[in-house]
């Protein structure tokens, strides 16, 4: 018995039949004694139809007015969910973020919360009520409503978590919990019990789809638990905490593959200090975000410079480095999408022979690591992309991850 | 050049093809150096469509979750509108009742305006933008979103026109205006050039369907005079002002049919002080809304007591008389669907001879009036429903109304 926050992403939510099987879940739990607020995102395909409704009427809308229209999704969801548990005789009630009391700042489309002002809800649920709020919004400093982007739900719900100090927060999503790897890639995947923030984030952040890096990184900040849970059974899921939380550490806790990486080299730029910082400042100011980035090692009066964004912004930084190459008197650059990043994520990565290991691995399978980047609990490597799925596979094994948990 | 307050209804917004061609009507506006605030109604069946869906969870939906959900569809053809200005080159944007700061109280799904608060709006406006209002919605004293019932946005529309001190207010609608009467019951129904709010009132609540008698009411308590026009052409419509800014004035403006009325009379109540009062108390406190009534002259020591309400509360209403019945000493009931009422509306039906024109004309075609009462500008009279559209139109051609504007 106690507070819980349950988040139901759009596909837990996706039709009334879901929306149905969730309510009665939730009403098990009042059954069991526990208070329970929820927070939903739209149902199944709701934003997307709203974005391409939207890109009707122009292929370029004012942020602020698709936020406008985005928001509505998460209401009606709201809505239906606290009409779906009064029919079932238990009371609720949806919110909005003026509701809710929830705000946030920053940027349309993609602003971050700000505070949160329980009070409402706590009242509610001082009358028995089931609290349902419509995630991924919240009310700018001038009273608009905003998005917090995708994935915000979680946000969202982790942040109800920390403001109202519920017992437990429960992401409910599509899958069963969070996994050593991809089960799509490797058959022997093992769902893992529980898992630090720091871990989940690297995941998260190397493309495991299970959640938005920001939601973990409000976890984290706030010392929030929360277990991801799959809506469509009622197995225990993956709990996400912090280290001494969790009863010894695993050496390794999973491998992920990112394959929304493109990479850009410039050649034979001349050694001076501060051709970096120029090089990084031009790229960094039209909006382009640079993940990994090497400098080979001295050659004569010349490097050679590598780095990786997403995909979709190659284009932008293509256009800043053609423009940079001759100011820089660099004799050239080269670009690609065909690249993949693989990483190995556990506490344990730093240990003595962890690197070693990863390295002979790929070796032993005739792949070539064209970049590395390493931290405190990582260790990523951009690789040629068709290789990427035998990487994972290999890696997998050579850690034993088929058995963990 | 000055303000404009235009309010587009459902069948106006219907689609992208009508949002557009609305949209290109406010930039005229602009371009003529008018400010503009729009107020919207949801995109044509959208209201219809969600309570639909809701009812698929439940026929019986809390009333305050309703207000949640249908409050969508008036925030998402805002937004869409505001998008469609802006690819018009037209600054504008969308807000909700949150952001226009409009208040209201009472009842949800029937809530009145209690007060607007037009800061953002006229900040906006003073920026060079049109302002695009969700109609239909207010927050209410606790912070929930709240509907203003059917015909909520024309009062949203009057009550910012009164705000902001607006110089015009136009409320667009798919009619050319008001009518002497229904053009589908009589092909030489005029339009009207100008009408009292007054009249305009009546013609409203006996059933002519250009606009809801409270957006009226809302409009001659705040002195707004407002025009009705069609959104699909761009002729004049009808002014809908005081008397006093009228040119001249006519004896009868209009004949209005009402098919949603239900009769009930209660046979030989006993002719003693408060009886009618017990009865009409007793109805009341069931939430039925009494229209005519009439009591017979006394006949001996008992009268005929008989009353109207609309169709769909008859069956309460019968249900109260029939608990009544016994205890008032009365000697029996009837009651019936099958009646119409039928009014003449003008200044000028107090006039000598109007009543006895109307009730001349009614039996020169044979029509047997059942129950009459009056106003100041009009006279109602409840007949057989199946002579409705005869008596409406003898009267059209007694009052030579082919020939009025």
């Amino acid at each position: 018995m106690g507070l819980k926050v349950c988040k139901f992403g759009g596909s837990s939510v996706a039709d009334f039949e879901r929306i149905r099987a969730v309510a009665s879940r939730i009403a098990d739990m009042k059954y069991n004694g526990d208070d329970v607020v929820m927070v939903v995102s739209a149902m199944g395909d709701t934003t997307d139809d709203l974005l391409a409704l939207s890109a009707q009427i122009s292929p370029k809308n004012n942020k602020r007015e698709l936020d406008f229209l985005m928001a509505t999704g998460e209401q009606q969801s709201a809505a239906y969910m606290a009409m779906m548990l009064n029919s079932l005789d238990v009371p609720a009630l949806s919110m909005t973020c003026f509701q809710a009391g929830i705000g946030c700042d920053g940027e349309y489309g993609r602003a971050s919360l700000s505070f949160i002002d329980p009070a409402r809800i706590q009242d509610e649920i001082s009358k028995g009520k089931v609290v349902v709020v419509a995630g991924f919004q919240g009310i700018m400093p001038n009273g608009d409503v905003a998005t917090l982007g995708r994935g915000g739900s979680d946000t969202s719900a982790i942040a109800l978590a920390a403001a109202l100090g519920a017992d437990e927060c429960l992401i409910f999503t599509d899958v069963d919990g969070v996994y050593t790897t991809d089960p799509r890639i490797v058959k022997t995947a093992s769902k893992l019990e529980g898992i630090t923030h720091e871990e989940m984030l690297e995941l998260a952040a190397l493309g495991a789809q299970v959640m938005n890096p920001r939601a973990v990184e409000c976890a984290l900040q706030n010392g929030v638990s929360f277990e991801v849970r799959n809506s469509h059974n009622r197995e225990k899921g993956t709990l996400v905490t912090s280290a001494d939380r969790l009863e010894g550490t695993r050496v390794i806790s999973g491998i992920s593959r990112d394959n929304n990486v493109a990479k850009i080299a410039i050649f034979d730029v001349p050694d001076e200090p501060g051709i970096a910082g120029k090089i990084f400042r031009a790229i960094a100011s039209k909006g382009v975000v640079v993940d990994m980035v090497i400098q080979s090692a001295v050659r004569g009066k010349s490097n050679d410079i590598a780095f990786t964004v997403t995909r979709d912004q190659l284009e932008r930084a293509v256009n800043v480095v053609n423009s940079l190459v001759d100011s820089l008197g660099a004799s050239g650059m080269s670009y690609g999408k065909g690249v993949s990043k693989v990483s190995v994520v556990g506490a344990g990565v730093m240990n003595p022979g962890v690197a070693g290991d990863v390295f002979q691995t790929m070796a032993d399978n005739g792949i070539n690591i064209e970049m590395i980047s390493t931290s405190e609990i990582k260790i990523s490597m951009i690789i040629e992309a068709s290789c990427a799925e035998r990487a994972v596979a290999a890696l997998h094994r050579q850690f034993r991850l088929e058995n963990v948990h």
